[in-house]
Order: structure tokens, then sequence, then C-alpha cells
């Protein structure tokens, strides 16, 4: 490894980072879009709030449970607070295999880490109160999802166990959809969604945000996956490129089909899903697979996404934006797919990766629940009623997203 | 060549490829903001189709159109369906010359493909049926694109005549251009536009989503020049880095004095557009131009924008976004540009690039008008008068844009 | 130095170029969102003519102003008109001792450069006229900024003085915010901002178009940092990645806490401006520090955010983006904190950078109030009472940001 191989390497994983920092503003962009007007102000907060949590936390611990460099093979361990640079590292070209230095480890998958649990924000958004929700977001980045990263990507036990998941279909986003529904099983659902009379729609207020959102989210994606090669290896990161473009394209179309034939109708909605569930799709796999496999998937997963919506909604789990659809269904089927399709595929591969992704989804789900009831019975995680009908923005934050009252606004309210 | 030569360039074209993605948002963004609010779902749904078709029906049969690898010189070949990589070249440091891998060449010539469908979808906008329309821009990526595309850089006829066009002034702009001509002399006006009273504006419904738009064009853009260098040839990508941001800052000088001048008023759709003709404008011959050149080819493609926008609509081809003007008429002017200033200027080569960018804009004139002629007579493909009236998102998406009423959106209209 | 580290390097300096590109989209966004609706279309304009203004001026004599290679330790040369290339240095690894090219070097300046301008427009916004702001805004970046520029980054006096400003948090932020509050005093508040009966809160009209804005500048930040280490060094670049991330951060931490504590809501606008706030915080030192000292730079910025809004609005600085609490307070911060952390600390230099601070405060404060004082005097730089109540759009630019009424809007109100 010359030094030139090495800046090459470290440039790659630095623009991936910024890549994967991006998706933060695409959730931001996609959950205001599909929320209503009057909570807009509300989920851009905690979509600001979390990016930062997120990567405090993360350095202060999250890191160093994460990859502790030791206990391989194990359930968990820590490697203390704070960086813990390894003697004489910082500039060593042979740290990570000349990859990346440590600095770029860090910054990599703190912003990784940030995106599990903006995950949450949006299926509980709406009627959470902030606090809990804030308080919820700094744990599950600093010490839930850390541990379950452990177990793979740390060199835990599923790393030993031959459990395949090259970006994060279980560690991420089915680890994420599945706290989501832990939280919304405790949350409930927004008042007037399920009536006696069916199921009320509550259109998000903008759609050209959640459009923006997505197209950032495929943005990101690039470095979310391409970044996951962990060097710039020109057959591997270009490899992925492809696998991930043409399984989101797919799942575009998956979804486009999969709704009109369900709808009669040409679900903007559902599109924007589609990709973003062909993107869930391909990340567990994204370097096993064929330009085709990478079209099945994402097509499979796009077509997941239309009756995992109508089946979220029948069991009235309320999740405004779809993020159980996307990352828990879609998360799982990625996670299974590695056995199906690709350089992996095989009977006991697949074994593998379901009890891959339902411990991953077992523990992501069972701590999340209990986070979450400890936070209900304390502090309370429901907005009052009357808030959740006047909306977040004035009842929360005392402003309005667009063309606020003068004298309902902002922090002129305490010093005039 | 060695490893980190063949990776530091690798990693420049990924780069480019995610610059070239994200124009794709800017597309869908500038077009949002440039119809009425009523067709904003439509708009979107197209763009985000649009993605997804072009890079499926690139690897379907676009790409091995465009570089087929045979008949030099000729007007036509075909490689086969789907990805056909040469033997033993996916690791190899040897494909193109180190620039890059077999996949990073596809990813990234898929991104360039589909940007050239998006061009019509704006100048159609607000009247055109959906289904036609996708199957138009699906046929477009596969066939018509790519065959024009191997003229010059399949190593057809055009590049044996000495043609030049670096980053596609005419093979991506002006074609796209001509073949939203030809799709809206098919398709008509939309009603109320040109009344016996004279040309009725129809504002576009958001200018900070425009202006989002051109911003991120622009952003894109220095990867869709940038890129073009095919390595990361540091004096070669850094010099079109320079030229491309002149030509456009020069593109919105030369629009707002022009626009001035014959307006009396400070008119951002003008200077927005601006930017993008210069841009547009420098494409052809970025890395021939030195930055005084570039400011004049970007100030002069920023002055032709006013004109052109008053005389489409003079000559009554309604185009809500400028599309034929940014696009077409500038990609003319790139074009005949590098006849006259730069590296090649000269009377024989501003004579090939006439002839040139007259070929590739016949074929794509008559190609597009046929294709959309067949599917007049046949699906049909303007949406009935009432749906216009009423908006496209609502007639054939069940949605709003903004703040849906929502007894009258998507998915739930049928699931209820 | 070998061509692959060259390549690699030269990759780095432009993919940061673009970043900092993208934060005039970001300055864009975030102005527009914090304007009153009826201004959005001439910010918007704006912030477009300002980065094309920005960077032609730089061409034409700022960057050789700035960098004229001449005069160290001087307060002032000229390299001459236009660019001029070193002997034969085009595609010399030996430039910048093979960091990136010529053509580099200039396309990175300039995009700093013109955000230098850009700080300006947010702070006068809603009542400036457009011309002025024009005439001001291509000379401020043509010679004011270059001129303190060379002090520093040219190697002129203040270098030699041992001066510490990495990355610009006096050379650009505190620069840019005292021509702003020189701007602003000689401007004065809009109608209806300060009443007898106290403050008057004047919102913004779109909380999401601001939000968006930040995150934008803060993905750009990894490029204006990143970009400023000047190589693709990878312990110095991944270092400034995580100073600037973490400082970022806990600049959303402190403003959040702070004004929860000052004003008892979640101040979405608060939080922004903080995170705004840790980023120009951290730019002076952002190489010199380690994450803890990151950390603690950014939540002091962060503390300071609410209570310099708070502060300017009782002295009567009508600031509507807060650009003078962000860019010259934490610009200040930023400047003084390399004195008390990090590797540079020590009673020495806090008083360097105390005096540079101060030193180029004056110049930027001075001239940019003499040529503001200029304008007001001959061509006027307030638009008349008429013009603000009714709106900048409609009364500068004969458009509506959104839904126009087609009978008033843009050039067809000459063409008909």
């Amino acid at each position: 490894m010359n030094e030139a191989l090495f800046t090459a390497n470290n440039v790659w994983m630095l623009f991936s980072t910024v890549l994967v920092f991006v998706m933060h503003l695409g959730f931001a962009s996609l959950e205001a879009g599909f929320v209503q007007k009057k909570n807009t102000v509300n989920i851009l907060f905690k979509n600001a709030m979390i990016i930062a949590i997120g990567l405090l936390t993360y350095y202060f611990c999250g890191f160093n449970l994460m990859y502790p460099g030791t206990n391989p093979g194990g359930f968990f361990a820590f490697g203390g607070f704070g960086l813990s640079m390894p003697e004489g590292t910082a500039g060593a070209i042979d740290y990570a295999g000349g990859g990346y230095t440590y600095w770029t480890d860090f910054i990599f998958q703190a912003m990784f880490a940030a995106t599990a649990a903006t995950i949450v924000s949006g299926a509980v958004a709406e009627r959470i109160k902030l606090d809990a929700y804030l308080i919820f977001a700094a744990i599950f980045v600093a010490v839930f999802y850390p541990i379950t990263g452990f177990w793979k990507w740390g060199g835990g036990w599923l790393e030993t166990a031959g459990f395949y998941d090259f970006a994060g279909s279980t560690i991420v986003h089915a680890a994420g959809g599945f706290a989501a529904l832990a939280a919304v099983i405790l949350l409930g659902p927004r008042h007037g969604k399920y009536t006696s009379k069916g199921i009320r729609p509550i259109p998000g207020h903008s759609m050209p945000l959640a459009a923006i959102g997505v197209f950032l989210l495929w943005f990101g994606w690039f470095g979310f996956n391409g970044g996951s090669v962990l060097s710039a290896d020109p057959v591997g990161v270009s490899l992925v490129f492809v696998t991930t473009a043409l399984a989101a394209a797919a799942g575009a179309v998956g979804a486009f089909i999969t709704s009109y034939a369900l709808f009669k109708s040409h679900d903007l909605s559902m599109v924007l899903n589609g990709i973003l569930g062909g993107l869930v799709g391909i990340t567990a796999g994204a370097d096993l697979m064929g330009p085709g496999e990478a079209i099945l998937i994402g097509l499979i997963a796009g077509v997941i996404i239309p009756f995992s919506v109508v089946f979220f909604d029948k069991i009235r789990i309320d999740d405004p934006v779809g993020a159980t659809s996307v990352h828990l269904m879609c998360g799982i089927w990625g996670t299974l797919a590695v056995g199906i399709f690709g350089a992996k595929a095989g009977l006991g591969q697949l074994w593998t990766q379901l009890y891959g992704v339902a411990a991953v989804g077992a523990f992501a789900f069972v701590t999340a629940f209990g986070l979450m009831y400890l936070l209900k019975v304390t502090i309370g995680i429901r907005v009052p009623r009357e808030h959740e009908e006047r909306g977040l923005d004035v009842a929360e934050h005392d402003m309005h997203a667009y063309e606020a009252p003068a004298e309902q606004t902002g922090y002129a309210l305490s010093v005039k």
C-alpha cells in the first residue's frame, strides 16, 4: 500500500461520509413532506436535533461499543468513552488496511449511526413528545444500535456465524424499523386515523418536499453503500453503484405497477417509497449481486411496498411516512435476498440470514419497547390531544412553518 | 498506469456519476417550480419514473447500442441485450486506459442518458398523458438517444468526420431539445395560453423550487462536464470546472442585462434559464476554451435566452419551462461555438459542427415526431380538456401536491 | 510527489469546490426561508446573481489581488487582471506542492470568495435596492475581500504576524459579518420592526426552506473546511471532518438548551443558527482541535447565538436571517478560540488572534460602510416605503414567488 492509494481510498470514504450526511437532509425533507402542515416545524426540529445528538452520543460511547476491538465472536464489549485512537495510528497507512484513517472511520460510522435513529422519527411523527423522542434517540444511537452493530460489523457473534449484511439492510434499516414498530405500538395511532367508518387518509402537506427527500436519500445511498466497501477498490465500488442504482429504479417500477393494479391510480407516494424500498432491499447484498439480480431484488421490494402499507394500516399501525414498510419490511427482504440471489445464495445462508435478522430485530424491538415504555410511564410519550389537534408547531414550538402571524412567533414572545 | 492512479480516476468518475444523478433532482425541482400548482404531483411523478425507466432501459439495450464496440465510422451497431462485460475486464486497469471500470462506464453513461429524456418532460408538461410520455421516454433512452450517441461517442460516423462535442451540447441537449420541439408541435399549447388578445403568461407556482432546481443543475453539471474528461487528469478536469463555472455565471449576467433591456424588469426565470443556457453552451467545448472564451460563450448563451423565449411564444410553441430555449437553442450555439472560439476554432470545424448538430437534430426530431405521432393516433398523447383544467394531480393521480383534503387522496380511496 | 498522489489531491480539492458551491444554494434557501413571502423572488434573484458576479469579478481581479505572488508580509499587491498562469505550471505537479493545479486553485478560491458577499445579503434583505446591492457585492468580492484575504492567505502582514485562521472564521465570516453590520446601520431596520410597543417579530415564510438551507450549508462546510487543508492529506482532512461535524452538532445542542432556558420554547430558527454558529466557530481552528475541543467550541458558539440575536434586536440592528450573530459573533469567537483551545493555545496567540480579527473587521467595516454610504448618497440604497410594504417581488420583479396571478407576471407584461 502506497501513500497515493491510501489517499485515494480515504478521499472515497470521506466523499461517502458527506453523502451519508445528506441522507439526514433527505429524511428531514421526506418526513416534512409527509406530515401535515401543522407539524412541519416539529419534524424539522427533530431531524436537526437527531443528527446533532447522534454524532455526539456516537462520539461519547457508541463508536467504542460498536468497534471495541475486543471480544471477537461475542455479544458485548466496550472500548471506553470518547475516541481512543490506537497507538500511532493517526497517520498510519496500515490502519484499516490502508482504507482510511482512524478519524475517517469514526466520522463515516457516526453518520451511519445517526440514520438508524432517524428512521424512527418518521413513524412516530405528529403525536410524540419532543423531549421523550430526543431521549429515546440519544440512547438508541449511544447504546442499542452499537450493540447489534458490534454483533456483525464489530466482529461479534453474527459475524462469526456467517451472517451477511453488506451495508445494513438488517443492522441499520430493519433495526430502525423494528424500533419504530415498537414505538408506534406504544404510542398508538393519530386521532382520527382509524375510525368506525374505516381508514381515514391523513395526506402529507408537501409532495415536492417528499420527492426532494427521496431523491436526496437515493443520492446519499451511493455513499451509504459505496462507502461500505471500506476502500475505493474500483471494481468493488463501481459494482455497488450499479446494483444500488438499478435496484432503486426497479423499486420505482415495482411500486408503480403494483399500486396501479391495487388502487387504479398513479400514486406518487408509493413510487417514492418504492425507490426507498429498492434501496433498502439491495443494501444487504449490494456487493454480491449482478445487475439482473439487483433489478429483481429491487422490483420485489417495490412490489412489497403497497401491500405492506395496506397491511400496516389494516392492523392499525399508524406510520405517517411508511417507515415500517420501507425499512422494516424491505430490510427483512433484502437480508433474506442474500440467501436467494447472488454470490452467497444457498439454503444454509438463507437460514443464517433469517436468524440474523430475527436476532437483531428481537433485540431492537425489545430494547426500544422497553425504553419507550419507561418513558411512557415516567415523562410520557404522547402529546395532549389538544396539542395534536392544534398541531405541534404552535403547541410545542410557538412557530408556524409558513407565513406565521407575527404575534405568535418564536423568541420575540419572550423578549418583547 | 498504477493501481493508485486507476483508483483516483475511478473515484473521480463515480463522483461525477452522483453529480449527474443530482441533475435529475434538479430537473424535477425546476420543472415542478415552473408548472402550476395543480400539476405538481404529475411532474414529480414523471421525473421520478424517468430516472428509473432511463436506468433500466439503458441497461437493457441502450448502453450496447451506444457503445457496441463495433462498426467504427458507421451509423448503427448493437452489442446485445443487458451488459456484456468484455473478457477479464472487470478488474483490469487497462479498461478505458485506466480511467474507470466497466461498471463505472455503464453507470456514468446511464445517468447521462436519462437526462436527455428529462429535457423533454418540461416542455410537454401540464397537458401530456402520463402513460404516453413514459412510453416515449423509455424508447427515447433505449433506442434513439443511443443511436446518435454512437455516431459521436461510440466511434460512429460523426466521430470519424471530426465533429466535436465534448460533453453533449448536441448529443444530449440539442437532441433532447429537438425531441421536445417535435413533441410540443404534436401536442399543441396549453388551453388559454395563446388567445385572441395575445400571449397569456401561465406562471409557475414556486420560484424557490425553480431556483433550487437551477442551483442543483449547476452543481450536477460539474460532474456532467467534469466526468466527460473520462479520467481525473488534474489539468483537464480543473480547466473544465473553470470554464463551466464561468460560462454559467456569464449566462446569468447575459440574461439579466438582456431581459432588463427587453422587459424593464428583473426577471428571475430569465436569469435562472440564463445560467442553464450558459451551462448548455459551454458543454460542447468545455475542455477547449480558456476562461475568457468561456465567459463569452456563456454571455452569448444568456443573451439568447430571452430572445428565444419570446420567439417560441411568438410562433406558439408552448414550453412551460423554457426547455427548447435552454437545451435546443443554446445546445446549437454551444456546438457552433467550438468552431468559433478556442483550440479548434476554424471555418472547417464550424462547418463540421453545423452539419453534426443538423444531422443529430434531424434524427432526434424525426424519430421523436414519428414516435409521438404513433402514440397520438393510438393511445393518444393529450389529456382531456377537463383534466387539464382540473389539473393533472387530481385527474391522473388522485392527489394534491399540498395540503390535500383527506377525502380525495391516494390509495385510501381504494382501501377504505 | 507522484502523479497518482497529485491526482488524488486534485480530486479532493475539486470535490471540495463543488461542496463550497452548494453553500450558495444553502444561503439562497436559508435566506428565502427567513424572509417574508413577498420578498422571496428578490432574495433568490440576489443569491443567483451574487454567485455569478462573484465568480466573474474574482476572475477579473479578485484572485490576483488575494494571491498576487508578491509583497510578502505586506498590505497590498496586485498580480494583474484576469488569470495569469505562472510559466509552465498548468500541468506541473510542483504547483502548490502537488496539492492541485492552477485552475483548481482559482476555482476553489473563487467559490470561497463569493460566500463572503452572500453573508451580507441576508442581513440587508427585504429593504435594500437590488442594483445598489449588486454593485456593492461586486466591489466587495473584487476588491475588499481579496485585500484582507491577502493579509493572511496571500502571505501578507497577518500571516507574517502569526495570525491563525485555518478556513476563514475571520477572513470570510467575520469580514462578511462586519460588512453586513455596516450595511445594516446605513440601511436602517425594516418598517414596523421596532415600534413603541417593543420588538415586533417578522417571521420567515418557510421553515422547510430555512432548514434545507442549513443542512446544505453544513454539507458544503465539509468542503469549505476540508478543502482548506489544500491537499487530500488523509489525517488532515479526516480530522477536519470530525471537528467540523462535532462542532456543528454541539452548536445545535448549545442553541437548543440556551434558547429553551431563555424563551421556554423549542425554537427551530435558534437551533438552525446554532448549527451555523458551531460551523463558523470551528472554522478558524478546525485543523488544530481534538474532538472534545471542537465540541466545546461549537457548544459555546451555540450558546452565543440566542444571546446575540436578542442583543442585536435590543440595539435595533435589524438582521432578518441572523447573519451578524452567526458570522460576525461566532466568527470572532472562533478566531479567539484558536488562542484558547488546541495546538496553538496561549496568551500570545490569543492576543494575535484578537488584533487580527480587529484589523480585518475594521477594514471590512470601514470599506463596506464607505461604499454603502457612497451608494446611499448617489443611487440610494433603500427601496421606497411603498415597495417595502407591497413586497419587493412585485415592486422590483413583477413576479410572485408562489402561484402568481397570470396578469401580473414576468416578461409577458411587455410582449403581449
